[in-house]
């Protein structure tokens, strides 16, 4: 049944890639309000789409802010739900000097779509859309219940998103969702990710003197405030990049041979290459790649004290802060790991100085999926079906914010099924998505729908 | 002798007082290219007052940016040479609305001239010359050889003053220099300053990724830039205080008794009170007034990193740059001092990282005299005369580079006789000076050079 949805695909090509080159061209920047009514055509684009599809109660949900696009389908009896999440907003454009065709007029260059939010997230947004379309004008129907929710606010923090999960929670309900909004490790290759890190931040300044001081009058009598915190900076983490928060590690699984496998089976970024760094620095015990997908970190974010312009000024600073933040692996709450960092600062402020800590109010738990999860394992299949190689499975150091809300709220697995790579330039100028995973991607999508239609 | 030039300078004290508030109207703002002809009429107002004392070959030199003002008296046979160092220029007034008086429009309140100069440092040279006048106008002659050298930069670094000293050294050479461009440690104690700290400073930068990078994909493979200078800065000063660099302390004499003794009869400003710091923290085994005053120290100046807006921005930064400067005592050259600190840094970088230094040009040497030397013991007694109070000595951590440089050309002794109080708020709005220096300042320059001119 799978063959003519996909020769559907192969056979509209030229006019989906037209429509997708439209949806491309609304310049739905969310955090400029000047785009406000470009942001409204996004949503409305999107609303139209799933009308013309055959998709039910379809709705363009306003909020304080930019809408939401909902609809559904549930006429697959017997067969699960999918809740289909992603986004129609995009990041600005600017700085626009640096792009080298327009922004918001696509251009295929290298068999890549240059346009803003060809990769994230229209384009992968629309890859779902067109094979809805292919099944529907193929097959009279899709092979399995489908809520689709595409938001308009991911990249300004999905305020309202969150809202309105949470108030209407029945009518988003799903067996399971689906995601694209993530990427491959390399172009062409399948890749799952089945883990993402959770997320805690805070920010706390030592004080001193009650204003800068003369470094000669005053050097010697009062702690230095950026010296301390220096110190009390090294007391958080050592240098084999062990935290050394009493308790950080509680609870953190130990990484399973099984998984120290996979991990080291994930075609490696040559980190050296890509960042410039003259070697790498994992944390004591663990590989670059184990530690970045599978163990916490903590980053120092910014760091400010005294004198920052040229030359030299001789002063004693009033005040030093850092801010930092930690990404977490599953078996750590970020609450805890607040209080634990918040604990030890507190107890070890050196003498001479006192210390305010502010909390980020944000946080996010890490989430991970069983890789071997039949739906997990089902999208790996449809991954390799498609693109002709082994799917591999990652655990990413990022979080998205999404996953985790409908972790909390549903408690269902979450298929993140992305097509971007490396190369794509998110958020950058340029940003660009591979004509190879525009069309693996969608015949993926079709595998996948169709194997899990009978879970 | 003395008190009728002394019953002069009583007899005539509202006539110069009058005069000084005339020089203390002149804006003499040396930073500010506006106020350029008001510096020059500093200048004028100074060699037209040593012109009507009877100083001889008074000149006005000019130089590519403000003038020095130079004259001598030379005919006291036998007698030895003194050269008074002062300087005319001001620091700019700004920010006028927070002056209760008009800046330039001295006013007395409290028992204290209220103007910008007042004690920083025109007030002090007004009174040396106020002195050459009540000596000339009582006794036809000096006590001693004098010759005067008052410049426009010193608010300004000093440059020309620094090339035509060492172009014309003999013509401003003497057997000893005087200064009034200091303080007492507090108004009504006689201070002798018989040591200046030195200075050596430098800049660095650590360097991890080439660009800002996601702190979720990249913390776990890449060195934190924050994290390494924190581990490289607490490599230079320990918590207790002690630089922990190789051979810092090489060559430093050992505070002995009897100067601790006298450390210790200086009356004590209460540094938790004047810095609003919880605690004082010397360095290991001194007290906080050794430490300021004897002890040489290594301070932060400037500290940053990566993201310093509001909230937070979740990067490993590319780069984290320190500023240090060091105050150093007799017995540790500069220059060695700054190599040590450079070889350290460039042995403790962190793995993962690399290094950019770059040194601070200007350097000082400390500068110290014997407590005990007879040029300076009278200045105690004339000091300790007009005051009424024993005189006590003290070593200060700053350093003024014109001491250094008088140092450096002439190796003769630097008295500096100053009258300033820590309430003077030099560089600040309402300057002032109190009345009681101004008289028994000049009490004391009398008895001073009376005393000296014997030796």
């Amino acid at each position: 049944m799978t063959d003519k949805v996909v020769q559907y695909l192969q056979d509209n090509r030229e006019a989906l890639l037209n429509r997708l080159y439209e949806f491309l061209s609304i310049p739905s920047v969310s955090t400029d309000s000047e785009h406000k009514e470009d942001v409204k055509k996004g949503a409305q684009f999107v609303a139209d789409y799933l009308t013309e599809i055959g998709f039910d109660k379809v709705e363009v949900i306003d909020t304080e802010k930019h809408p939401l696009v909902f609809g559904e389908w549930m006429k697959a009896e017997g067969a699960p739900t999918a809740l289909f999440y992603g986004h129609y907003d995009v990041q600005p454009a600017d700085p626009y000097e640096e792009w080298k065709s327009e922004p918001f007029k696509p251009e295929v260059r290298n068999d890549r779509i240059y346009a803003r939010g060809s990769s994230d997230d229209k384009g992968q947004v629309f890859m779902h859309l067109a094979v809805f379309e292919a099944f529907m004008n193929t097959t009279g129907e899709l092979p399995l219940n489908v809520k689709v929710c595409i938001e308009g606010e991911e990249e300004i923090g999905s305020e309202n998103l969150t809202q309105i999960l949470k108030e209407q929670k029945d009518k988003f309900a799903a067996d399971f969702s689906v995601i694209s909004d993530s990427g491959m490790v390399e172009q062409g290759q399948p890749t799952i990710t089945y883990g993402l890190k959770g997320f805690t931040g805070l920010e706390f300044t030592l004080n001193g003197p009650s204003s800068d001081l003369h470094s000669g009058m005053y050097g010697g009598a009062v702690r230095n405030p950026a010296m301390a915190m220096a110190h009390l900076l090294t007391s958080l983490k050592n240098e084999e990049e062990v935290v050394t928060v009493d308790g950080f590690y509680d609870g953190v699984e130990e990484l399973s041979a099984e998984e120290r496998k996979l991990i080291k089976e994930v075609p490696g970024e040559d980190f050296e290459t890509s960042t410039g760094v003259p070697e790498t620095t994992p944390e004591k015990g663990f590989t670059a790649k184990e530690h970045t997908m599978a163990r916490p970190t903590m980053e120092i974010n910014g760091l400010y004290s005294g004198y920052q312009g040229e030359g030299t000024k001789t002063i004693i600073p009033s005040a030093a802060t850092a801010k930092i933040t930690c990404r977490l692996v599953p078996g750590q709450d970020p609450d805890r790991i607040q209080d634990l960092i918040v604990n030890h600062l507190e107890t070890h402020v050196p003498v001479g100085v006192t210390i305010d800590i502010t909390r980020e109010p944000l946080s996010a738990k890490a989430y991970k999926v069983d890789p071997d999860h039949p739906l997990i394992q089902k999208a790996a299949e449809s991954f390799t079906k498609a693109f002709g190689k082994e799917t591999v499975f990652v655990r990413m150091g990022g979080s998205i914010p999404v996953v985790e809300l409908i972790d909390q709220l549903y408690k269902h697995p979450v298929v993140l099924l992305g097509f971007g790579t490396p190369d794509d330039g998110l958020h950058s100028p340029n940003e660009s998505f591979p004509l190879e995973s525009f069309d693996k991607g969608m015949e993926t999508i079709v595998y996948y729908w169709e194997s899990v239609s009978k879970s």
